[in-house]
């Protein structure tokens, strides 16, 4: 196989049609950022409206503004542009809360349905690698409510849908190994299997295609911060298929999810549709911050939308699994993200094996592959930790998960080929110097 | 009685040691904001300080900033401010979520407390006229628990503290009437009954006094965008009393409030004290924003802090009751808030009686003052709203509260004695006039 070049990866720049959208972001000169899968980047268009949103709306408009510059509306405006990146209809979303937060209204809500439609099923069924704060919430609800969380392996799941299952609760990306599933597949088992499924969607809205209503799923939540380029804390959004919509109501019952908040009635009557799944006053300066990130994404409709986005994401992080082969294939990494297209998200996750392990990057194994959460396999966490501190140092800004991943995300909308050809080409001279082991690079809290 | 003159007021204005913070806010020119009670006005320093968070910070600093700006930490360090507002300690305080979640969580936490410590009580005590938010979520929680929420007159609370009741939950200053409840009283006879007390402060943190640790409360939460002036949405809080603090999990156990968030471990592990009232990443553009409000309650300490501000507040609504007695008391309105300065917070309520009325403004009747909820009790809301709507044309910004109360916040911090002259005067003129008949000012939906 004929070594990439850098030449190579500058002439599919000069290709790209998604080019000039690195332009809507203000990124750091120097700066390689392979982490908008934790924190999307500033668009530059966000400062000047978050500035009119302070100055105008809050300053001059005070009160009024709640009426005046939409402010009450935006949960639901927002919500519909949210839609169109997850394959949902107009009216079916709201952008609110946080992702645990809506988390918890919608596995609450699946909960409630089962119990209607299949009592004394009483078991929510979730991979033991999601994300902590998706099992947290469940294993709360389930505490409060009497259920049980049963946690498998990924490739446990089909079998483990049985007829005690209630809810299939489980995140489309992978925040650790990039891994997808198959949305359509595993809601087609649990409906077969006479259980519901609940998409946590953080790692997948924006950054691949999404279909639920395609995939038939039930119930969807996922994050405003990272691929939609919302700011940091920027609102979550929930999503309900509209046959459960009005079955029941959402434990947070608060006045934003009144049929009419307004009328200051001291009964409960849940809005119609989506509606009912606001809770409280939602952060103003936050929400048109989202709405300005989901400007960057709309920015690439006319080159073709998540077709091109997904296509593009595919192409870097081919181009980044190869050229780590190329570049660092003997220095003890793993590929801990699937090589299938099918299977992956839009990062790459590699694993730190040790500086004695010397086998190249190689493709992941059958199962098994992503390390167990809080138990570093292998004692080179350390490594891991280092390594990426070591590229941040070096302007390559990745993050480390626990306990040994080197975790890359790649947006589409504003890394190029060359910028992967410059990551891995700082990963291997951090790796061929060694000065990841040099002292400041050692472990500090870490945080996303 | 000598009759008050505007001389009168500009004099006070001249004496007054709190008149120049009036200058750390960006008031627009020829408005008197009367609706700080429902949102905070723009201090003038919040915009530097959220396009430093938007461009330096988010567009700079990207992912690090979690790290190195202080975003993870930031609930924490605005609670220890908060606290210092409403008699906690610190480390007993969040910002964080809204007000109605944050209700979920310590109403969900103490009838978890009260099932232990007082099995067989389901009951959860509470004002017809709270804030309808309150009952909402307190009616979901009801639902989801198989409790009972009963619902009276304030009158009537002491005696429906009886063996079947869990939970007092009430709010301090009432949002509708501006009657403040004794905290101290209500929580020493709930205790004496059996029951917790929880306290909403959503009207009053940072309006008047309160003392959480004297009165023995047991939780409280309450709002960042009315009187600490956080911008609109801004983070709530939460507050428990160390004697509680561990004794449970609150239900929204999401990644924020674990013990140990970044060791991604499948299992929840709450936080000690109140971190484990935190669930998902927080807004943190309105949360700086909340910190720039607080900062301008601050700038009161050296000249006497929440002593002064009582002061000067309760000077302010004594000199609006009384102009409006001497401008409009044949007019047909009715005074809603005490005269008692112990059971008033920071606002005057009025409600409108009809053009044939033709009493002068009056003391609060012994009970049954405010006009049930959702059931305009003599057919003139329209009037209210429409008077409302006239006065905004003028400058003087009101709001109008279901089903016939016209709304007046005062703040000293940016309001003077001529401010109030200049707004009965506008009143009466609205009144005089009777331009408030006008079409224009006919209902449309009414926001806070």
């Amino acid at each position: 196989m004929t070594a990439i070049s850098l030449h190579d990866c500058r002439s599919r720049d000069a290709a790209d049609p998604l080019r000039p959208l690195r332009d809507l972001f203000a990124l750091p000169p120097g700066v390689i950022y392979l982490d908008g899968n934790s924190l999307g980047p500033l668009p530059r268009a966000t400062a000047a409206r978050v500035a009119r949103a302070v100055e105008q709306e809050w300053g001059q408009g005070l009160i009024r503004s709640w009426n005046d510059a939409g402010w009450f509306e935006m949960p639901g405006r927002v919500g519909d542009r949210i839609a169109a990146w997850i394959g949902a209809g107009a009216g079916e979303v709201v952008a609110t809360d946080t992702t645990s937060i809506n988390l918890y209204k919608v596995l609450s809500a699946a909960l409630q349905i089962a119990a209607q439609d299949a009592p004394g099923r009483r078991v929510v069924l979730s991979e033991r690698s999601n994300f902590p704060t998706d099992l947290y919430i469940a294993q709360a609800l389930c505490r409060q409510q009497g259920c049980t969380l049963r946690l498998v392996e990924a490739q446990e799941l089909p079998a483990a849908l049985d007829g005690e299952v209630a809810v299939l609760m489980l995140t489309h990306v992978n925040y650790r190994s990039g891994a997808m599933h198959d949305m359509a597949a595993l809601t087609r088992a649990a409906h077969e299997a006479g259980a519901l499924a609940v998409w946590d969607l953080a790692h997948s809205a924006g950054a691949v295609p999404v279909h639920l209503h395609d995939a038939q799923a039930d119930f969807a939540i996922g994050c405003g911060y990272k691929y939609f380029n919302g700011g940091p804390g920027a609102p979550a959004f929930v999503w309900v298929h509209p046959r459960h919509a009005e079955r029941f109501w959402q434990p947070l019952a608060g006045w934003w999810g009144h049929d009419a908040p307004f009328a200051f009635t001291p009964e409960y009557v849940p809005a119609p549709g989506i509606g009912r799944y606001l809770c409280g006053t939602q952060p103003v300066l936050a929400m048109v911050a989202l709405a300005c990130g989901l400007d960057t994404l709309e920015a690439s409709l006319p080159h073709g939308g998540m077709r091109a986005l997904r296509a593009k994401s595919l192409a870097l992080t081919d181009l980044f699994i190869a050229l780590v082969e190329q570049r660092c294939g003997d220095a003890g990494l793993r590929l801990v993200t699937p090589r299938d297209h099918a299977q992956r998200g839009s990062q790459v996750c590699l694993s730190y094996q040790g500086p004695h392990a010397r086998h190249c990057v190689s493709s992941l194994p059958p199962e098994g592959a992503v390390p167990a959460l809080g138990q570093p396999g292998d004692g080179h966490a350390e490594g891991a930790y280092a390594m990426v501190q070591a590229l941040i140092a070096r302007g390559v800004v990745g993050d480390y998960r626990a306990p040994d991943i080197l975790r890359f995300g790649f947006t589409p909308l504003y890394l190029g080929f060359e910028d992967v050809w410059k990551a891995v080409e700082q990963l291997g001279q951090v790796l061929d110097s060694g000065e990841w082991r040099r002292p400041e690079f050692g472990r500090r809290q870490a945080v996303t």
